[in-house]
């Protein structure tokens, strides 16, 4: 039996470039901020990066805008705009780029999505249809349409030029950081921590963080590549993703170098300690990269340099507190 | 008629130099954020200091800090430690740099702060004392107690090196920001902005934002000293004070560039759009001086780059959404 030899990974450093000098004038360089040993509940310094500071709340509109200008660069879009679906965070995301861009938008939204994601989008003027079911079923109804109208579809992920767009933050992280060792990351489908590791590659180390309710990163990497699993847990609207995109997994398998679990329990209190000690809202998701350190699910070792991705904010602040 | 000359400032930049370095290893350096033009609203790009994500929600830890590790190298502090007055933000501030430094606190807030100001007081283990009424009144109370405990009283203005604490918020953007011109502050019993012009002197213009319905700095500028005013409207918590602070004055008669007053409709429009824009929770005096700009009380000249803090967060979210 011969063994297979990791796939090329599908987005290279220098597309990453590319797609930072091409979204800058659109997307917010987010702060990063330093936590002194003792802070949230750790006993070792860490810095986040805010990226739940974004516009539209998450880290989706660095993808989407460079799915997007892509696009129109290459005459791709007709007058029927973009077209996605999303648990909320990408919807939210793809309908602000579209309204930046002056294009239309129609983002379609399963049933289980809160309420708060589907104001947001619709806040950003694009249409919103909601599907019965959860992101697969509003992902099929969203392809049946998508061959009616002729929109661009703007996958989430499972695009070259969504994870070369998500790759900017860790561009920019490396302008805004001195030095550092390990950057954490919560996965879902997998664009956003394959953004970061094609553009760290080997110079940090990856971890990436998902709930132990919907692991499909493990899944691959226990596996030697992407398999369904099953999806709940708290953070299910914007981690819950069935399998790992086939792209990431071409990045992920080589340069994602750990991979941890936190309950949901551990991903309530670091939403709670963001609030107490920092009065953010960060929505389930957004906080799994710090739960893993809090519950001890990634330990650093001594001296190591940890940069932590917050990375989403749509969530009902109610819920935080 | 002579006509008197200004009193020397209160605070010179060495105190406050003097200042960052003793409270560095407490505070932390919170981070800026550009927004460009078109964002919030405004047709300019702006610098927000998002000094509201300081320990205990405010900028008023800087100074906590700095009148406290003063007191206690002097060996001023006591076994009742320390009593402070507040309508909750100077409060929490203080409740916080005492369990911080291993000291007791007690603080009186008056009746009309809001319950999650007097939350976060207890939360950081402080003793609250709610008195009838409105700062003046939890003042009073806070005197009389102190002559019969002996605590150290911590002003939440009218101290030297309250001020020079707050205006280590100054030094550090001078770091952050590569050039800047103006700096928009809003102003209560003065300390704050007092802090920040001391650090700046003439090499920035610095602005005060007031509500309409609390203006004693605006006042004392047109009276030629300080003298009082009615206090009310929403922000009424934080920078409502009945006349601005002597040691203030001595600094701000000289280097407060200009005065603006915002209503309390533009406060709130603000604290709606850092909310829309950024998910960022802001009390209504810690968005004062963005009002400033969105409502025109205050338009910068051409290519002036302005520099916003955005100082406090303690409020109910539902407050702003």
């Amino acid at each position: 039996m011969t063994r297979l030899e990791p796939a090329q990974p599908a987005v290279q450093p220098d597309e990453i470039a590319l797609a930072m000098d091409r979204i800058r004038p659109y997307v917010r360089q987010a702060p990063v901020t330093e936590v002194r040993a003792g802070g949230l509940g750790l006993s070792h310094p860490v810095t986040l990066k805010l990226e739940l500071l974004q516009h539209a709340g998450s880290f989706k509109t660095r993808g989407a805008f460079n799915r997007t200008m892509l696009a129109a660069a290459a005459d791709e879009i007709g007058p029927a705009g973009l077209i996605a679906a999303s648990g909320g965070n990408h919807g939210a995301a793809v309908a602000y780029v579209a309204r930046q861009l002056g294009l239309a938008a129609q983002i379609f939204v399963p049933s289980t999505s809160p309420e708060i994601k589907r104001r947001r989008i619709e806040s950003f003027g694009a249409t919103v249809n909601v599907i019965d079911g959860y992101f697969d079923d509003a992902f099929a109804a969203s392809v049946v349409r998508q061959a009616d109208t002729g929109a661009l579809m703007v996958h989430p992920f499972e695009h070259a030029a969504i994870i070369a767009g998500q790759g900017t933050m860790a561009v920019e992280i490396d302008d805004q950081v001195d030095e550092y060792d390990t950057l954490l990351v919560s996965a879902g489908g997998g664009g956003f921590i394959a953004g970061q590791a094609a553009w760290v590659q080997d110079r940090r180390r990856v971890v990436s963080v998902e709930p132990v309710t919907s692991r499909c990163l493990q899944a691959a990497r226990e596996h030697g590549g992407p398999t369904p699993v099953t999806v709940a847990g708290v953070a299910a609207d914007s981690l819950g993703t069935v399998q790992l995109g086939a792209l990431a997994w071409t990045i992920v398998q080589s340069y994602v170098d750990e991979s941890v679990l936190v309950t949901d329990d551990d991903i309530r209190a670091a939403q709670r300690s963001l609030w107490d000690e920092f009065r953010l809202v960060v929505e389930p998701g957004g906080a799994a990269a710090l739960a893993a350190l809090q519950s001890g699910a990634y330990v650093p070792e001594a001296g190591e340099r940890v940069v932590v991705a917050v990375c989403g904010s749509n969530c009902d602040p109610n819920s935080v507190m």
